[in-house]
């Protein structure tokens, strides 16, 4: 049996682009004579729908999506992702299934089980929890067929459920596993996906083909990484990451377990997945919204460098251009280095000195100032005229604005709200300052792009006379590994200060983090790289006191 | 049995707050003769404590004042709210629980069954659902504790949940039933609440005590009233809404189903009730926050003058302060029409004309527009500058600034983000524009508050020559019809279309309302009065291709 594995970039909500893109590959497998093809969970309809699922026409376009996969079923197999209604009365009204359909109608369908409402998810609001498993055989092959988070408690060692699919279905005495996903990227997930699927494999000693999403929808970032692993728990073959890529399996190979031939495994090395991450998040927020050109601030800081160099590499150096927006307080070398970062980029630019708009608000809003001295409202209105450039010249010119502000700041909230907050995606907020450095270095790796003077000098927002971000804040390298123990791992102040970090240091930055979740409430969407981002998934009291 | 229904105002995260309310209305209840002392849902932390849930120093704190009531418990039983940690290894860490204590020590607890995860809320991300009941029996008496949602499947006919706790803890023959909520507002909460409550007390045949919070937690604001009702569905009392109040009753009384006499039952009037749920709103963010001073841009329209007048009933208006920021293309009516408000309601106000600014920004930007000729990149300045200004003021006064947004104009993106959508709370964003008219009627019922002319002439943003919202949009009864079968029924375009609306008007909006999703991202918190609010209640993607 020749099995497809099909590891797409679909479209929310976007039938028609997402059948005709199923449907050519369904022509591709067969006419390589595959048996079968699979496709991610909730393939029809793009994953994660959210509240669409609410709309019954919606489900009624998924039915008919459906419909006319089971039409090309008539020779080959084919999985596909959709949500199915539920029967019955009570519970909720969905069921997130694997569909199986073959000789032009449906056969089978394999509902979720397990649905993880955590982080990012929240598939218990919509889907009913499967509760009946059956194998499926096909060509007289048994499949234990699965989707997603069901393969994710093997031996019910995850905490988070009370039972595990695969036990079930393992009674039946399948021959393979599998199980479609849509399983989102941070930088770790590569190497956890491949460890649950080896797991799964050696316990029930049977090979699993995986099959993942590839591309971003707005936040998310899923890439791909599909799977084909033997019952020895060898990977087989690992589909590339943040491309889209259909690869044949031939079972008998598969199965045999003396094959211990590994075609592809990649590097996991952290640094180069989240340049390539976001490369992939900034391409397809693009292309799913139907722009081409974006627009961005150069403060001659390496976050905004940063920045510019993967929009380049996303949308061409072409589609990029750079406002370069100096006020009286900037130093010539923000000017300089900029330049030069835009010149060795082909990178169109502009420099656009604010200082006489500044003077003009200044001068017409200080009447009502009540004569109180320059403070933090005079270096807002810069960075409010700098937003507010910026965004004429999308409206003017048809861009969006990227945002580029840095997770470290996003966290402590130091940053100008309709300011340097401004931006319809944000496009290094999950990624801490220190880590944008390592960034940096990596763009760099084999021709200084970003100008070395960049990396070396000493972090500004230059809004007063020779401010510098550790006047305000603790040192990055320490600023960060605070802020990754509250954010990621989620430890208390206390635990923190534990394991050896100053007492004042820690309780500031956190109350920091809590007072600001206002702000991080009014960010544009963050491309998630981490296992915890701000946004969808870190759900935080606005007014809460815990901590202050 | 006396008992005494606590309904208060908490404040998320703030445990010694929170605490030493409940204290004092222990003493007063002791005092005062009370046999049972009950307070609402996660009492202890506030309700919705969000991902705070997932720190453990934050559930320790939880247990530690759990243990510090049932300390005042030596002669009076307590009810309150709180996390409990869940002793299986699988499944979530957590209870949403009900703690019964008394002598000193805790007696029972009664965990969550059902766990509302749609609309805001998002209970099985953190809770386990209960699975296990029983009745406590306190002085004799024989209680069904239940938490919030558990009494919302009466007779099972509730399709979101499979199983109906009161069912099972009836066969154990309870003599009453307390429930204990966190049930939010919207103008139709109230009924819906009385009658949930009636059909339990008449399936079961024992009377309900119900306590819920008052009080605003940002966009969620919770009217308390609080409910007895006797065995034969007739409401003993109803506490007033959104003030907080304790309240006694003698068991004997309302057991007594001879006794017909409703003390309380208020007024449901849907504008009435949407009014003192928005001055809520607003009082309590500020109070939370621990701010005093708002400040509102006045443009001479409706949403910002009802919104001023809702700001100075909910903080004085000695608190707030309106800025008249007229460009060339505003009328003076717009001014004239401020100007009396300010006057009529003695709120401060100051006239800042923007033009200069405006200027400034056009010719500095002018050169870098390529000739192209006036359109909305100038009407965004224009808001842009405003936004800029309210902020201004904010950083050096010390104000928060209250967005004016309608429902309307947010639902079809027509507003300029980071220019009037600027502000850290959404007064209005929640009620649709030919609702704010109602609003605006209400207001002046004894008095002509908000001047006449303000609800007589055509919407404009004043942002070009005679420009009108009609200009661009349908007219808004229409509209907001539209509107209201889309994102609160969740009709498709197609049954839009059939209840006989026009098919392009029909399309055209809904795409609007999907299109700007990215815009409604950006936005303040919005105080929620309808069943769908937006913010996280409606979740829905921003690249999706649904509908457009």
């Amino acid at each position: 049996m020749k099995i497809a594995l099909a590891q797409l970039n679909f479209h929310i909500g976007n039938f028609d682009y997402n059948f005709s893109k199923m449907k050519e590959q369904i022509g591709l497998a067969r006419q390589d004579g595959a048996d079968l093809i699979v496709f991610p969970e909730l393939s029809v309809c793009g994953y994660p729908p959210r509240d669409f699922l609410e709309f019954d026409d919606f489900i009624e376009r998924c039915d008919q999506v459906i419909q006319q996969l089971a039409e090309l079923s008539t020779t080959i197999a084919i999985i596909a992702g959709s949500p199915m209604r539920n029967p019955q009365k009570e519970g909720k009204d969905l069921f997130n299934s694997a569909v199986f359909m073959y000789g032009g109608e449906i056969v089978a369908a394999a509902h979720k089980a397990l649905l993880p409402t955590y982080d990012i998810f929240d598939e218990y609001r919509y889907f009913e929890p499967n509760t009946s498993f059956s194998t499926i055989t096909f060509k007289g092959v048994k499949i234990a067929l699965t989707v997603c988070e069901d393969i994710w408690n093997v031996g019910n060692d995850n905490p988070l459920y009370k039972s595990c699919p695969m036990d079930i279905l393992s009674a039946e005495k399948p021959d393979i596993m599998i199980n479609i996903s849509a399983s989102p990227f941070d930088f770790g997930q590569a190497q956890r996906r491949i460890d649950i699927v080896k797991a799964n494999t050696m316990r029930y000693g049977i090979p699993m083909f995986y099959v993942n999403h590839v591309g971003a929808q707005t936040d998310l970032i899923f890439d791909g990484g599909s799977l084909v692993v033997n019952a020895r728990g060898i990977v087989v073959d690992e589909l590339p990451y943040f491309v889209e890529k259909m690869s044949y399996f031939d079972l008998d190979e598969v199965k045999d377990v003396n094959n211990n031939k590994t075609n592809y495994v990649q590097s996991k090395e952290k640094i180069a997945l989240i340049h390539d991450a976001l490369v992939c998040g900034i391409s397809d927020y693009f292309k799913k919204l139907g722009f081409k050109k974006a627009i961005l601030g150069l403060s001659g800081g390496i976050d905004s460098a940063v920045t510019a160099v993967l929009a380049a590499r996303a949308l061409g150096p072409e589609n990029i251009r750079c406002l370069l927006l100096p006020s009286v307080f900037s130093s010539q070398h923000s000017v300089d280095d900029s330049v030069i970062l835009c010149e060795r980029g082909d990178i169109p630019y502009n420099i656009i000195p604010i200082g006489d708009m500044v003077n003009a608000i200044n001068h017409d809003l200080f009447p009502f100032f009540d004569g109180k001295p320059f403070d933090v409202t005079e270096e807002n209105i810069q960075a409010r005229i700098r937003g507010l450039t910026l965004m004429a010249m999308c409206n003017k010119h048809g861009y969006i604005l990227l945002n580029t502000t840095n997770k470290s700041e996003a966290a402590v909230g130091y940053g100008t709200l309709y300011g340097d907050l401004c931006g319809g995606l944000a496009v290094l907020a999950d990624v801490y300052k220190t880590e944008i450095y390592e960034l940096a270095k990596y763009i760099n790796k084999d021709f200084e792009y970003i100008p070395l003077h960049i990396l070396t000098k000493a972090p500004s927002a230059e809004l007063r006379p020779n401010q510098k971000d550790q006047d305000t804040l603790p040192p990055y390298d320490l600023l960060d590994q605070i802020l990754f123990r509250y954010i990621e791992c989620r430890q208390s102040p206390s635990d923190i200060i534990e394991a050896g970090f100053d007492a004042f240091t820690v309780n500031r930055t956190l109350r920091m983090v809590n007072k600001n979740e206002w702000k991080r409430y009014q960010m544009a969407p963050v491309l998630r790289v981490s296992t915890k981002s701000f946004g969808m998934g870190r759900r935080m009291p606005i007014e809460g006191e815990y901590l202050s």
